[in-house]
C-alpha cells in the first residue's frame, strides 16, 4: 500500500471515530507505520478528527519528532513512536477520549464479553494507572507499551483508550467496539448484575465475529457512513 | 401479496430499524417466508440497515440456502430457516443487536410492563442461553426455536433478540417495541425499584393497543418517517 | 382566538413535543377547548407529532364524539373530555408519553423540584394508578380527572403523563418541562441521593420562571426552533 | 479588542454552547466585559443560544441596569455585574443550566478528575446554596461572588453552573467541560465506585492540557463547529 493510500485511509479512521464514540474536540489521534521505514504518519493537532482530510497528515519517527508534513504534532506521540517499537506486529494506534471507557476504566472493573463487541478485550484489556497525565516522553511512552504487552488495547484510567491491529482498518474498528462494550456493560450495571459469555465461548465468538475478512466488510461500510456524514 | 411487494416491505423493514434502535453497522437480519414456497427472503451480509434496497434481498431455502440473489448470505440464516420450520404462523423474523436489550438479557431478569411497549413481551419473552455464539447450524437454529416456542420473541443473552411476527410489519413493530420496553425498564430499575401493570391489565393494554389495524396505521407512519431518513 | 389560529397553534404544540422529548410514533395527543363551544379541537390518530397540520385537527364534543374534521379520533379522546367537564379553567390537555417520565412514575416517587422544572410540578403530581390500561370511556376520563384535581397534570403508571395549562402554550411547555424534570431526577437518582429546594423556594422560582409573559417568550422560541426542524 | 469584535466572540460563545451541552431553550447567558468601561456586553433575554447574532448582544453597567441595546435583559444580570466587581481578573462570565451539572450538584458530592475535564475543577468548585431560586438582586449577585471566591466556576444548587475565565474563550470551553465532566461522573457513580487521579497528577494535567495556546486551538475548533451547524 502507497502513503497516498495509507494517508486516505488515515483520514478515514478519523472520520470514522468522530461519529462513532471517539469524538472529544481536538484531543484523540490515529497513527499508522510506514511499511518499510522507521517512520509513521499520524494525526496533526488543532483539529477534530472529523475535519482531517490526507493532506493534514504528518510524518514522525520513532524517536517521537516530526520528519514532514504541515500541521503541529501531537504532544503525545511517543504513545504511538513506543509501541511501534514494542511491537512490530502493530501497524496502526488508536488513542482517544471515549466517554464510556473512561467512565468504566475509571471502575477498575474488567471488561467482559456482555455483548458480541466485549469478547474483543475479554482478559485482555489492561488498565494503564502508571500515571493518569499526559503521555509526553517515550520514557511514558514505553511504559504504556509495556502495559499494553501483546494485547489489543489498554484503559488509560482517568483518560481514555488506546488501541492497536495490524491495520488501520482493524484498529479503529476495535476501538470503535470497545466504547460499545464499555456503555453497554455500564448501562448493565447501573441496573444489576451482569451475566456474560464463558470465555470459551468468548473465544469462539471472537473467531466467529471479527476476522480479517468481516473487518473488511466492516471498514468498508463505516467508510460509506462517513462519506455520508462528511462535512465537506 | 408479490415477491417484489415483500422486497420492498423488506427493505422498509431494514430501513426502520436503523433509525429505531436496532442499528449495529452490517449485523442483523430481517427475513420474511414466501408464501407458497419452503424459501424466504432475507437481508444480505455486508451492508448497513439502512442501505437496503429491494434489489439487494436474496433467497434462501428452509435448509439455510441462498438459492438466488447476488449478495452474501449472513451465517445466521440458521435463526430464520429453523424458525420457519417450527412455526408456521411466523412470516417475518427479525434478528439484531439493539444495545439496550443486551444489557437487559445480561440481568436474567423478567421484561417487566412498565410501559404500554412492555405487555407486548410480558411473560412471553424466553432467555435464550444455550450458547451466546453465532447460530451457524441448522441443530443451533433449532434450538433457538425450540426457546421461542409460541411466544413473539426472545433475548438471545450477550447477542441479541429475535422477534417474530404473522407479517414484516408485526415483527419489525414489535422488535422496536421490544427495545423500547428494555430502555425504559433499564433506566427505571437504575434509579429504583419500579413497579408493571398486573397480568390482567397488561393483556387488556395488549389487546387495546397492538391490534392489526393500528400497527397497519403504526407501519404506515415508520414508513414515511424512514423515507424522511433515506441515505438516497 | 379564532378557531383557525387555534387550530395553527395546536399544529406546533404537537410539532414541538415531537422534538422536545414526547415523541412516541403515532402516539400521543393534545386538545384545546373551542371558546363558547361545548366542543375542542383534537389530534388525530394515525399521525405523529411532527406531522400534523392545522386540516389535520378534528373537533370533538364534551360525550368524546368527533363532530368535524377528516382524520380519525384517538379513544382515549375521554380524557379530555371529561377534564374540560371537571376543570373549566382548562383550555388545553396534552397526553403523551415521555420515556423518562414513564420510568419515573413506575418508581412511585414524589418528583422534585432538583431543576428549575421541577417546582412547576413538586407537591402537585398526582399518580393515576385507577387502571394502566386506556381511557376509552368517559367513566374512566372522569377517574383521570378526579385524580388530576386542580393540579397542573399527573403521571399515569405505566402509561405516559397528561399535562393542562389555561392555554395551549402553557399545557405543551408545562409537559415539556415535566419530562425534562423526570429525566434529570432519575439521572441523579441513578448516581446517589439528591437534594432539592425547599418548599417554599419552590414556590418562589415557580413564580419568578413560569409567569405568563415568559411562558410566551419560551412559546415564541419553540415555534422558531419547530420551523427550523420542519419536515416539510 | 474593539466591542464589535466581543460582540461577534460572545455570540460564538452562545452557538457553541447550543451545541454542546448547555442548551435551555432560551435560558443562560453569558457575558463579556468591555475594556476600559465600567460594562459589559451581554446575551438578552428571549432568544436561544443557537439564535444570537453579534447584533443582539446588549451592555449593561455594574449595577446591572442595561444601557444599550435593543433587547431585554435578563433578569439575573447580577450574577454577572457582582462578580465582576470582585474579580477583577474575570472578563467573562458564563451561567447556564446544563442538565448533568445539576443533577450533579444535587448530590452535594465534589466533582472529582475522573477525565480530563474534571481537573480543571478539582478541588475548587464550590456548591453554592444559600438560595436555589433566581439571582435578581445584586446582594444575592454578591453572595454568588462569595461564593465563587479565586475559583473558575460553581455549582447552584438546583439551579445550573457560572463559570468565569479571563476571556470568552477560557469560560466558554470550562464551561462545556464542567458539563462534560459532571455527565461522566455520573455515568461512572451509577454502575460503581469510580477512582481518580491524585491532587498532583490533576494540576499537572491541568498544566498540560488547559493553558493559553490549547485553549485558542480548541476554540477555533468550536468556532468551526458551530458554522457548520448554524441555523443560518
Amino acid at each position: 500500500m502507497s502513503v497516498d493510500e495509507l494517508k486516505e485511509k488515515l483520514a478515514y479512521s478519523c472520520n470514522i471515530l468522530a461519529i462513532e464514540g471517539h469524538w472529544d474536540q481536538i484531543l484523540g489521534h490515529v497513527s499508522a507505520r510506514i511499511p518499510g521505514e522507521q517512520a509513521f504518519l499520524m494525526k496533526p493537532h488543532s483539529f477534530g478528527f472529523e475535519e482531517i482530510r490526507p493532506y493534514h497528515v504528518i510524518v514522525c519517527n520513532l524517536e517521537g519528532e516530526k520528519i514532514r508534513g504541515d500541521y503541529e504534532r501531537h504532544s503525545e506521540v511517543f504513545i504511538h513512536s513506543e509501541i511501534y517499537k514494542a511491537r512490530p506486529d502493530v501497524n496502526c494506534v488508536v488513542h482517544s477520549h471515549p466517554p464510556y471507557a473512561i467512565a468504566f476504566g475509571s471502575l477498575r472493573q474488567p471488561l467482559r464479553p456482555i455483548s458480541h463487541e466485549g469478547v474483543i478485550f475479554h482478559d485482555n484489556l489492561p488498565l494503564f494507572d502508571y500515571t493518569t497525565a499526559l503521555i509526553r516522553t517515550s520514557e511514558l511512552g514505553a511504559k504504556v507499551a509495556e502495559c499494553l504487552k501483546n494485547n489489543r488495547g489498554l484503559l488509560m484510567k482517568n483518560h481514555g483508550s488506546t488501541v492497536v491491529g495490524e491495520s488501520i482498518e482493524q484498529a479503529t474498528l476495535y476501538a470503535i467496539f470497545l466504547e460499545k462494550a464499555a456503555r453497554i456493560q455500564l448501562s448493565a450495571m447501573a441496573a444489576g448484575e451482569p451475566t456474560w459469555s464463558s470465555d470459551e465461548e468468548a473465544k469462539l465468538k471472537f473467531e466467529q465475529i471479527y476476522h480479517a475478512r468481516r473487518l473488511g466488510n466492516m471498514w468498508d461500510y463505516f467508510v460509506r457512513r462517513a462519506k455520508r456524514a462528511s462535512i465537506d
